[in-house]
């Protein structure tokens, strides 16, 4: 017998659904009356169904539209740095096999059974992103499990959106040692520069690796464009797989110093252009610029629902901007990173595009974010990342 | 002045949709008169909008509910050997570019701009599938082209189902060349046969590589169980990434012999197990038998809608029947190359398959065939190969 407190569902409630492994209580799901009300953000108890038959150990946060988080389908287990620590070596286990190098998307969240929370690492540095209460009122256990793992520092990192939503603060700290200057990450053969407590979130984001991988293999001897460029990461991978030249386009003048500061620890040299990505894609075109690779990785124009018609309208302007600088036979990679504009939707925004430029084009290849941002099965349709390579005929 | 016979859409086609770059006129879309019957299958002629303005050069067939099928925006165009090696080139240099050696699919039907068209290379060998009229009258002209490609055999394969609709025969012959003996293709580092002349379709598909790439960089030190194997191409793939066992289910025997030469040649041993998977998986988990990776390819459980829901119950039982088999943190990938169960209906039924078997997972990748099948940008919801890999906690 365990003396946590319990949260019912009401009897309207799909409990078959949490049975079948959905991770979440909505707070409609649930029995709010003033014992329920009354459990603080982030406090443990047991979920059972409206006939008190107990479904696993949640997470409560009455504040937010999620109500309860399943942690454990055992309502006895206790939630400490051992409990994560079995969690997190399950995790590392998958993508150790996956990567040659400590450098990888170590939990993502409900995927990973720590629901809310996201841990990126960077060989011996964790940034841990504990976007839920019960996660954040224990970031110390986190740290304790990351350290048992072998991690020497642990950063929280307290930019994420999500926090607001269940009553959490924006500041940033290091939970376990420290780290000031960037981090040199290698992936796909090329290095990249991360700059973990400056302004750009967790510095890097390692979603897009199969898709820089991809591009990458049709970049020996190729000129190559890449637009929201961030710190480089279609630019730099395809200057490590034989590009000739590379142009990265981006906003932020700190993205694109760290972007050449990874092709010059590569021994590689990178033309930046600083500016609003739609004037620069107009004046390149203007100058009548081709080249053999272009890629597009904007910022998500359609986070939610209600800016999906005109998000949708601004990917296929982009598309438009973008096709009239890819060389005959070239390709346009083109990525959203938006919830709301599901895979349908973006591809067909993305040929309105193509197609108003007066271009033809064959889709090659359908990317979505790398195995070490997996997808829990009962919110399959998170799959958010979509990269799609068309290439444009002669 | 062309002096081709004209084909004319009725005024309620959408001609803007071909003008769009849709490649087809259906049959309820033109005007069926005397004259437009009393046209070959095969024939061409200038489709033109209700207002007589020309959309362009078609193949016409009015026995096929596809009537025309767009050759040429230009009207005026020859089609001839010359105008096919000119599309061979464009498809080449894309297939050139991806792969280290000269085996893939070379074209692929619309997409490539030669409609229903496939041709899949294997080294100096070209098997050529003219499952659209055109294309059957003008095999020797294809014929011509690939060797001007230098490829010294050409094989016209006749099984290709499409070709009933557009009344073709099924006599299969080599165009030039010939050769008896299976071929060695290399891929993803293993060795595979194809057998080109026997029964088995195109003696193998290159569709699944970047699956099987995935599936094998899981493998290092596992044991691999690839159901539905046909000539074997997961479990070979695994076998070159340093897979220590692999065992092949499949009901055909001859396909399981070229399965086992193939390891042969890449001096592996490979168990097989000939009979209905179904069966073959349950007496494997009867057994207690368990693998660290588990693949099932089968046929198209659902290729047209009419099977649709018989199709989904049935990868719901592949499923249900293959999670059992797998050891804690290994994974299932699941795959379906039916036209009618498209992604989002086939990933639930995998993911109810896997829940019925009582083990909980995460869905760490969703692949789609290679980029040497590129899918035509008015064709898009015509991907029709799934591949989802699934780990399955301890």
């Amino acid at each position: 017998m365990t003396d946590l407190p319990s949260l019912r569902l009401r009897p309207k409630a799909d409990a078959q659904r949490i049975r079948h492994g959905h991770p979440w209580a909505y707070l409609d799901d649930v029995v709010a009356d003033r014992r329920s009300r009354a459990l603080a953000p982030g406090s443990l108890a047991v979920l059972e169904d409206a006939e008190r038959s107990p479904l696993g150990l949640a997470a409560v946060n009455m504040g937010s539209r999620i109500a309860a988080r399943m942690l454990d389908r055992d309502p006895a287990a206790i939630i400490d740095a051992r409990w994560i620590e079995t969690r997190l070596r399950v995790a590392a286990q998958l993508r150790d096999r996956l990567y040659d190098a400590p450098f990888y998307r170590l939990i993502h969240a409900e995927a990973d059974g720590l629901p809310g929370v996201v841990i990126d690492r960077f060989g011996d540095i964790a940034v841990l992103q504990p976007n839920a209460a019960w996660a954040d009122l224990r970031a110390d256990d986190f740290a304790t499990a990351l350290q048992a793992l072998g991690l020497r520092h642990v950063l929280l990192n307290a930019s994420g959106r999500a926090r607001t939503s269940e009553g959490l603060d924006d500041a940033s700290r290091w939970l376990a040692g420290g780290v000031d200057a960037p981090v040199e990450v290698p992936m796909n053969g090329a290095i990249y520069l991360a700059d973990l407590t400056g302004g750009q979130k967790t510095g890097l984001f390692y979603d897009q690796r199969p898709n820089h991988a991809f591009v990458a293999r049709l970049a020996e001897g190729a000129r190559v464009l890449d637009v929201f460029s961030h710190v480089g990461g279609f630019a730099l991978a395809a200057l490590a797989a034989g590009a000739t030249e590379a142009t990265a386009i981006d906003g932020s003048a700190p993205a694109l110093d760290l972007a050449l500061g990874g092709a010059r620890a590569m021994g590689r040299s990178l033309i930046t252009r600083k500016g609003d990505a739609f004037a620069q894609m107009a004046a390149l075109a203007e100058d009548g610029e081709t080249y053999d690779l272009v890629v597009a990785d904007p910022p998500a124009f359609a986070p939610a629902k209600p800016a999906l018609t005109a998000g949708l309208r601004a990917y296929e302007r982009v598309a438009k901007l973008a096709a009239p600088l890819v060389a005959p036979g070239g390709t346009l990679t083109l990525c959203s990173c938006s919830h709301a504009a599901e895979l349908t939707k973006f591809r067909a925004a993305c040929i309105r595009g193509i197609g108003r430029a007066g271009r033809q084009a064959q889709l090659i290849r359908t990317g979505f974010a790398g195995p070490d941002h997996p997808v829990h099965p009962q919110l399959a349709e998170s799959g958010y990342l979509k990269a799609l390579t068309f290439r444009l005929l002669p």
